[in-house]
């Protein structure tokens, strides 16, 4: 058994790229039996999110997806259809980020699953809520980026409108998705009742964004602009060191003056303009501005141990391979290398939560393609006969291998 | 009673500020009946989340603390850490950012909380996992983000490196934290166990940017750098209209092509640097900037109805006004406003996702400075002889009143 708070739950995963498998990974990094249902193709991401080995194992999709199962089933396929049924039968769980329309195409509309499987709890991922006017809009990380207002704080802050480098919208709403699911099983645990979910990204991005940046437009009538201006300050940025960037949060008093004598200019500790907190706001961009030529002749962290000395809130703006090599990170042990069989060496990232016992205790592999489709058509009872007749083997031996009789003949 | 899925469960918040808030938000919207704890100055956030009518209700206050009830309690005071610690008796969970050290102070050490209480659920929001070298140092949203990846994912695009302009570490970390709770209360409920979990800001985000960022650093030894390029590319970004930004996501042939006939240039449907996925990957370059100047002659409006038409996936690139005025938020009613005794108007955010009935039923206000401090005592079994002799009201009609006679003394 898995092991984990969600041992025993059985989730039917027919979700790719990123915003779904990053959903599915919470339930099975704490224990739920995620099942990736894959196209003979594959998920996109396991080519997509960088160059591997094998050409099938990209970074993005290993880190996504450790943990689950994978079978391939061609859903254009009659048998697979009839195979997937029986696997939405004995769930507890089904996500799916596929258009609503394509959902009801292959008899998945919600009441379409509901007539499969009426105690399971159904969770769609939309770029758009069906009850508004975008609700047939395409949806990208890109698109729900500039939709949402993430751009737009990037506009307000300094004037041009940007994305964050990451496709962060889809991993905050498949946090977001993993909670309400969790939440619904909590439900279903207490009433019998399960629930159908949608987990639209726009709005959950701009409730996201707002949240903090709705600002004088959170009174009716407006008391003013939208944004908190403290945080959209440009200058507020980290500053160059002799051999990187340092981030500092001197906010108190004490905290601005024992940084004021650390970089030796003792006399801004009675500057009118930053003398108090009013004063620094006040001149928020020329506290900014005295920090910005200070600190170019030391490292970086020659000034972490002189701040931390001082108890100035500092921290090193790391670059992405600092990170990876940094000394807390390897202390806690959140790297950890594993040998996997068509890869080799695999650096997994391991869970930053502790606790006693929720979190699972049988890792598994991100999978092959496929890799589980004999196994899990055999738990369904599937004979190995009807699955040799009927599919074709997704087994390690050929995981790259489509499934269904018909798709073999075209192959 | 509240409703929603986690009607019943009472959270003891004794966090400020965001990340806690954040995280009691969710448990609070869901139907928790979370008690914030205040100290007789109240959380930072009420002032410092920009102006309000009252200086007491900032909009990030607002956002963050609807559907909870607040209790001044001056914990410096043993009358109000023994009130604390009858109202812990009561609880299914406590949430807590204090660090550690603070904590044990008060005699709210992990084993000093099971002892009040065995059975409830024990989360501890902290900066540094204290398994690590940096468990002492301050947390705040810059470092977490410098120190988490976040700065490190543009320097690596556009060789600056710069802060996320929104407390993005809080907010991401805040959900977490709420997903981890709710898993305890999963576990809770199927098997008795309670949990204490630790929920280290900094290790969440380096695993949060790092699943999407370790790129070649995920093989042991390393197959190149870090970072998928393709989502570090400086030309992605939102380009400019006539009249704002809009954002494009043509990643096929199909969409490509129909982008290139849509803005005039069909002719670069069979240019070699443009004619397939492989070639606009090799020309990125080239390729973003030849959307640059061609998209000027028309508005954002303008362009999405072109695009649309096209199947070209394309969306504005929102400021927070016109965000706030969408089109498709007013069609699913994301904002509702709302009349609050000292406010006047709000505008509250509605929940995003879609239920059949897990949210809350009973909204309930963001709530003044120890507006229930007389009602949860006397839920505790406190007299009104009690409060009124022990505890000065912090009632509706003297919401910022300080709470302990001894605070009263020196008022």
């Amino acid at each position: 058994m898995a092991g984990g708070a969600l041992e025993g739950i059985r989730v039917v995963d027919l979700t790719s790229v990123v915003v779904g498998p990053v959903a599915t990974m919470f339930l099975a990094d704490y224990g739920a039996d995620v099942i990736k249902v894959e196209a003979p193709g594959g998920d996109l991401l396991r080519k997509l999110g960088g160059a591997s080995k094998s050409g099938q194992l990209s970074p993005k999709f290993l880190h996504f997806n450790r943990n689950k199962r994978s079978i391939v089933l061609d859903l254009k396929q009659a048998e697979s259809m009839a195979a997937l049924r029986r696997l939405l039968e004995t769930a507890d769980v089904c996500v799916s980020n596929m258009r609503p329309k394509a959902m009801a195409k292959l008899g998945l509309s919600i009441e379409g699953l509901r007539e499969i499987n009426p105690a399971m709890i159904y969770c769609g991922l939309v770029g758009f809520g069906q009850g508004g006017r975008y609700r047939s809009k395409p949806a990208y990380d890109g698109i729900i980026q500039g939709a949402g207002g993430l751009t737009a704080i990037f506009e307000k802050s300094d004037g041009e409108p940007r994305f964050v480098p990451m496709t962060i919208a889809d991993h905050t709403v498949g946090l977001i998705a993993s909670q309400m699911i969790t939440l619904a099983l909590y439900k279903r645990q207490m009433t019998g009742a399960s629930d159908a979910i949608e987990v639209p990204m726009f709005e959950n991005m701009a409730a996201f964004v707002l949240s903090e940046h709705m600002g004088q437009l959170s009174f009716d009538p407006p008391r003013g602009e939208p944004g908190d201006l403290r945080v959209l300050d440009a200058g507020a940025k980290p500053v160059a060191t002799k051999d990187g960037h340092i981030c500092i949060s001197a906010n108190t008093d004490a905290q601005a003056f024992a940084m004021f004598r650390a970089i030796g200019q003792p006399d801004l500790c009675v500057d009118a303009r930053f003398n108090s907190v009013k004063a620094r706001y006040d001149n928020v961009s020329a506290y900014f501005a005295l920090r910005e030529s200070a600190l170019l002749n030391k490292t970086t962290s020659e000034w972490i141990e002189i701040f931390d000395e001082a108890d100035v809130p500092a921290g090193p703006s790391h670059t992405l391979e600092s990170l990876f090599h940094d000394e807390h990170l390897n202390d806690v042990g959140l790297f950890q290398t594993r040998i996997h069989p068509t890869e080799g060496g695999i650096v997994d990232i391991t869970l930053p939560n502790k606790s006693q016992a929720l979190a699972r205790t049988n890792y598994m592999l991100p999978p092959l393609q496929g890799e589980h489709t004999r196994e899990i058509l055999t738990e369904l009872g599937y004979t190995a006969a009807d699955i040799d007749s009927t599919f074709v083997s997704g087994s390690v031996a050929e995981p790259y291998a489509p499934v269904t009789k018909d798709t073999l003949k075209h192959a």
